[in-house]
């Protein structure tokens, strides 16, 4: 075979690059083995019908050549008028650009943000595709840590330390750890990210799952409209994961220019996605709400059963997801989990996939059913106690 | 706002990119313009409602989940399948990538077979996007001019004038000229490949628009599978161009390393329209030929209709266009095009979008019933005849 380039091997390095569990569950599943797959965000409760039904009648009605490549002038309207609602930032379609999920926006952010070889900064622990997006893209991912003492909120020290970067990555609410970034640390970032004329790349895809606190969109702070770029998605907020759907929001001229990767790298986003996602949108908020609703019963109902066992979660104020405290077990998260699927066929992503302030932790998504999250949450306090030291 | 990148801007330097009839165009028929679009390969024939139907049951079947990230493994089979009949070539799911759309598969064999710096060469003229594709994946673009007189056959002497490359994209049946890549063609470029130790990427998207000739990959030639990326496409085959589904085909180990790019540019195509995609295929080749015949119908009556003018179409054995010579217009082929949009509402793409060998020329996409076609040839001759010397 001839060579592939260095650069596309970097993406994944091989080895466990925090994906083992995710591939390893898929397999077991395909292979017709039944597991509970607690790895990724991803909902068992499906897209609703009504929005199938109008994705279906716009692919009847005609909507299957190529749709507009910035999106469809509707969709853009709407999520305008979605991102200028929920966070009181002027928002105009020109500042909206349509994608292949909220991974595509972010993959356009970086390219953008950041000319290759310049670095792109993000808490750790992070969502476990940025590093390989940041490489993707070119640019020289670098963590910036943060403690689970600090609620997981980056800290001045740490970014300053940090050095220059390009642009600086963030996820609130976040994945995995929960945590929802006070006015303070939004704050602390429009402020550096001030003084190095840095972008803020803030991925709000769980702008929707907020179980205490509110969410606030570094986007509206003074003056941060000009260098703040929001990923955003339909796969939290309205249960279409599957539909690949989602949006940059930025300034005009930064979307413009953006515009041009989806071209080269898309072509757009098919057209009946996009009339989905417009009826979906014109649901509004209460649906939003309702499709929110299970996830954080669920925490609560996880939570009752962690104080069951000896297992804590990290406190968390939204996401749909629990970080777990596993560090009583001599096995290290990666064994743990890989134990945990051996042995109970429980699909959960170590800590160590989202980097290395959450070594000795297990994410669980809270994408099944109560009953069977409170029997997994037995089985993994079973686990800890079966490999204490 | 702060600063795009250098790269980011240089995807698609602005201007008259190629790309401006194309976006007027649009721009006139969003506000509700009536105008003979003519600017891209788009099927006017729609999307199969049984198609439709298998997508829509998958999608109520619960597949709105996020599916497998190289594809679902019964398409990639099907997919494989198709290949294996139509190439000769053994063909096992492992070869193949699922994409959005051939022009993720594109992107992502840019990325795979060059490092950033690197030059892909491609024929003159090409496809409007390659350009900002080489340069989205962070590579080089190089044309190798080829001419007329040969058919637009890439010749060894052009090739060789090239200098050192990645990798050598070609397109055959070839969009915009229509020409078909004889065994000779591909022995040379096979031979380039070899002693150069370059990739072939060979986009083939068209290869059910067979009008005369045959239609031959370069993966078959021997020793060539182990250094060929295959670019193939439901859009044409099946018109399904807005469901943005395609595949990359290549060696095993490639196809692994370039999944890593799908995960972290797209995280993958959605199931529902995988599911549609599997189905289309099941319909066999009678099908895809079915869908073919209407473009060879029309080629047929454009071809009788240029007749009756003095306006010629430069030979052509496939594909959905017809590139036509009109310099006999004192009009440059973009002021020709956007005169035919102001006057006659007529959106054709002037010849100079697809490179340097294609100016003077005009194409059109055979995208329209015949009537349209011909009246729309008709105005083209008018126009060439008000604006001669």
């Amino acid at each position: 075979m001839a060579r592939m380039s260095d650069r596309i091997r970097s993406i994944a390095p091989g080895g466990d690059d925090g994906w083992g569990i995710f591939h390893a569950a898929r397999a077991l599943e395909e292979a017709g083995v039944e597991i509970v797959n607690l790895t990724v965000g991803d909902h068992d409760i499906r897209t609703d019908p009504a929005i199938l039904a109008a994705m279906d009648d716009a692919a009847r009605g005609g909507a299957t050549g190529y749709a507009a490549l910035h999106g469809i002038p509707e969709l853009r309207t709407a999520i305008a008028k979605r991102v200028q609602e929920r966070t009181g930032v002027a928002t105009s379609p020109a500042n909206v650009l349509v994608t292949t999920g909220g991974q595509a926006a972010l993959f356009y952010a970086v390219m953008g943000a950041a000319e290759p070889g310049e670095r792109v900064l993000y808490p750790d622990p992070y969502y476990a595709t940025y590093p390989g997006t940041v490489r993707a893209a070119g640019a020289v991912p670098l963590v910036v840590p943060t403690r689970a003492e600090a609620g997981f909120q980056p800290e001045r020290s740490s970014l300053e330390a940090a050095g220059e970067a390009a642009a600086i990555l963030i996820n609130s609410p976040n994945n995995p750890t929960g945590a929802i970034y006070s006015r303070d640390t939004l704050d602390t970032l429009a402020e550096v990210a001030r003084a190095g004329d840095m972008w803020v790349i803030s991925d709000e895809v769980y702008d929707t799952q907020i179980w205490s606190g509110a969410h606030l969109t570094p986007r509206a702070l003074p003056g941060m409209d000009a260098r703040t770029l929001v990923v955003g998605s339909m796969s939290k907020s309205h249960a279409m994961t599957g539909s690949r759907i989602g949006w940059l929001v930025g300034p005009e001229d930064a979307i413009e220019a953006l515009s041009a990767a989806a071209v080269h790298t898309t072509y757009g986003v098919a057209g009946f996605v996009q009339a989905a996602a417009l009826f979906a949108l014109g649901l509004g908020p209460d649906f939003e709400t309702r499709v929110a609703a299970p996830f954080a019963a669920r925490r609560d109902v996880c939570l009752a059963a962690l104080e069951r066992t000896s297992v804590r979660a990290v406190p968390s104020g939204g996401a749909m997801y629990l970080m777990l405290d596993i560090r009583a077990s001599v096995l290290d998260a990666p064994a743990f989990a890989a134990r945990l699927l051996d042995e109970k066929r429980i699909a959960a992503m170590p800590g160590d996939s989202f980097g290395r302030a959450a070594e000795g932790h297990l994410r669980i998504a809270l994408t099944r059913p109560e009953a069977e999250l409170t029997a997994a949450i037995a089985q993994i306090a079973n686990l800890v106690e079966e490999t204490r030291p």
